[in-house]
């Protein structure tokens, strides 16, 4: 199992070369690793082009802690936001501010259909007590890609701030913080950058932060106090993953001499067409349309034959090398197969086959 | 440097083997890795004996968020919490539950003092609104041992709540919660378990969990929550660090074969019996007395010399190979050398001869 192709939407398959970075152990006192942790914060900038207006506050925990910490620290108590949903990632957003007692109004869209402009805009013009939109910009409930962009110049023309769950999208699919105005921006270190789990990142315009003090309903997630912590000492505030970041820096490496973003995008698409073509060839149906469908994570039909059991096409693929993901959708019988990862579009084949050959063994096909 | 030992108290230097557990990716959905995080909450439970009364939840992020889930989730709003004080992490302990808004009474101890079951004693008859107290085992700014045993007796005795940090003695320090009686017990992954750090866990009496729905403020802190989910499913709620909670599996397995914490603590006695005699021979004095003082960190007054600086001391030790730990004291000046981690009393040994070199290259001595 343990060297098994991961088809998940992180954890996901790493490449050995970020594996062998965590057989160093590393003092989170000593310089070489304050380094080691400005180096990763600084490229993680770069990716989205924030140097000249944001910064990066890492953050233990997975994915989630981050965004938490995002929400917390960032929206004020006295704040109101708006939560464009089309799936799980969006409704989690929408729970963490209801743990912390903000005002929330989630704007509900079908789970097949991108959060709209157009509707974010009404409700920005008919409630202006909403003072922040936080969305999620590929929710992989589904596998879709939000109009990151259009959505951002509508929040910002409305003079509302935006914070961005990008956790599945960082790294894969561009974003530019010149020309798309983002108040946070959120993701993590084990998805498309291709690192291991354990840390999350925010990057959050820096007057944004710099007016964020105090607001945090919790010590460990207070990003602000982990900030100005960090420019002070160059250290985390509490013991940081240090395996975790030493991978994620061989990761970001990595992701450098691939040819940066572009190159991973593009390597990502040939994963998702592959996949996408080699699944229909076996009579299999995608959820999205493909133009709303990010190279992600890509949601199926369930076969509709009384013999298909998800769980039995997960062992007999899994008994062949690879990991499959179980659906996440509210109405109907789906699973997922990710496209993200240190694999290439020849793994997704061989997965492609696998599904085939356990099918075939079902009497689904 | 990323080979140095490190004599700080966790991070810490672990064994190649457990490093070498994080060569594998793990899929967090699998039924593998949902085996590999129950039999790390099994043997978790069974080191402090807590099998028939107590349950293991573990937590993303460093023990700070562990103790800050178990603090948020296991008292009420309307609690009212104890905390001795004898140094940072009794200190953190309040800030986290100011943070939460809820009552706090410290009752200061000198850093050199260990925390008095007698004045705990007192403290609670004279405030019968108190119904928690929380308190820090191994208090690793000095590197105090306080008397838990003690303290969980008058503590139940008065029929109050008791919240243990165990951080930096849990798997180290014997405690058996079949006679002290303890809420929940706290601890992480890099400390004496020798993992490496990313994840926390938090030993909780079954019954006082169960009545914890609803009181955390924070969703990812929600220690209630991660346990319901873990239950049902056996999986954690957000994405595991999967290495990290690999490399603790052998790590626990590495603690088996050594001979339990018996073996453990008798050879973090060794590292430090070896510690203070061969820094005493240097005319260096330790701190502590040595009836409080905790085989885990030994805090060293820094020597009266004007040539004397810890960030010398530091590079000089460092370049022969071994990362040291500054000082946490509010008043005088200090170093501190951990003594446990994967080394033994040859480590040692080798430390205290840098140390000798150091100090004379100085002048020092």
């Amino acid at each position: 199992m343990s060297q098994a192709i991961l088809l998940t939407p992180g954890p996901l398959t790493t490449s050995a070369r970020t594996k062998e970075a965590m057989l160093s152990d590393w003092g989170s006192w000593d310089v070489s690793f304050n380094q080691l942790t400005a180096s990763v914060c600084n490229d993680i900038v770069q990716i989205v082009k924030g140097q000249a207006t944001h910064v990066c506050v890492p953050m233990q925990g997975s994915g989630t802690f981050a965004v938490e910490a995002a929400l917390g620290s960032l929206v004020p108590h006295t704040g109101k936001v708006l939560v464009p949903s089309n799936g799980a990632y969006c409704q989690r957003i929408a729970r963490i501010l209801s743990y912390q007692k903000k005002d929330v109004v989630v704007l509900e869209h079908a789970e097949d259909e991108p959060a709209s402009p157009d509707r974010i805009l009404a409700a920005l013009i008919a409630d202006p007590g909403i003072t922040h939109v936080a969305m999620v910009h590929c929710e992989t409930s589904a596998g879709i890609l939000n109009p990151l962009h259009d959505i951002a110049l509508v929040v910002a023309a409305q003079k509302r701030h935006l914070i961005v769950d990008a956790m599945s999208s960082f790294a894969a699919i561009p974003i530019d913080l010149t020309t798309t105005p983002i108040d946070a921006l959120i993701a993590a270190s084990g998805k498309c950058l291709e690192g291991v789990p354990g840390m999350g990142f925010v990057i959050a315009r820096q007057d944004v932060l710099e007016s964020a003090k105090s607001n945090s309903h919790s010590l460990a997630l207070d990003l602000h106090d982990q900030w100005i912590y960090m420019q002070k000492t160059g250290q985390w505030r509490y013991t940081p993953p240090t395996h975790v970041v030493a991978a994620l820096r061989s990761a970001l490496d990595q992701f450098h001499e691939e040819g940066g973003l572009s190159a991973r995008n593009a390597r990502y698409q040939k994963n998702c067409a592959a996949l996408v073509s080699g699944m229909r060839t076996l009579g299999l149906r995608t959820y999205l349309a493909d133009d709303v469908q990010a190279p992600i994570i890509v949601t199926f039909h369930s076969p509709d034959h009384p013999n298909f059991q998800f769980s039995k096409l997960y062992e007999g693929v899994k008994a062949q090398g690879f990991i499959l993901y179980p659906g996440k959708l509210t109405q109907i019988e789906t699973f997922r197969v990710g496209c993200i990862g240190a694999i290439d579009a020849k793994d997704i084949f061989k997965a492609t086959e696998a599904t085939a050959r356990t099918l075939r063994d079902l009497g689904v096909i």
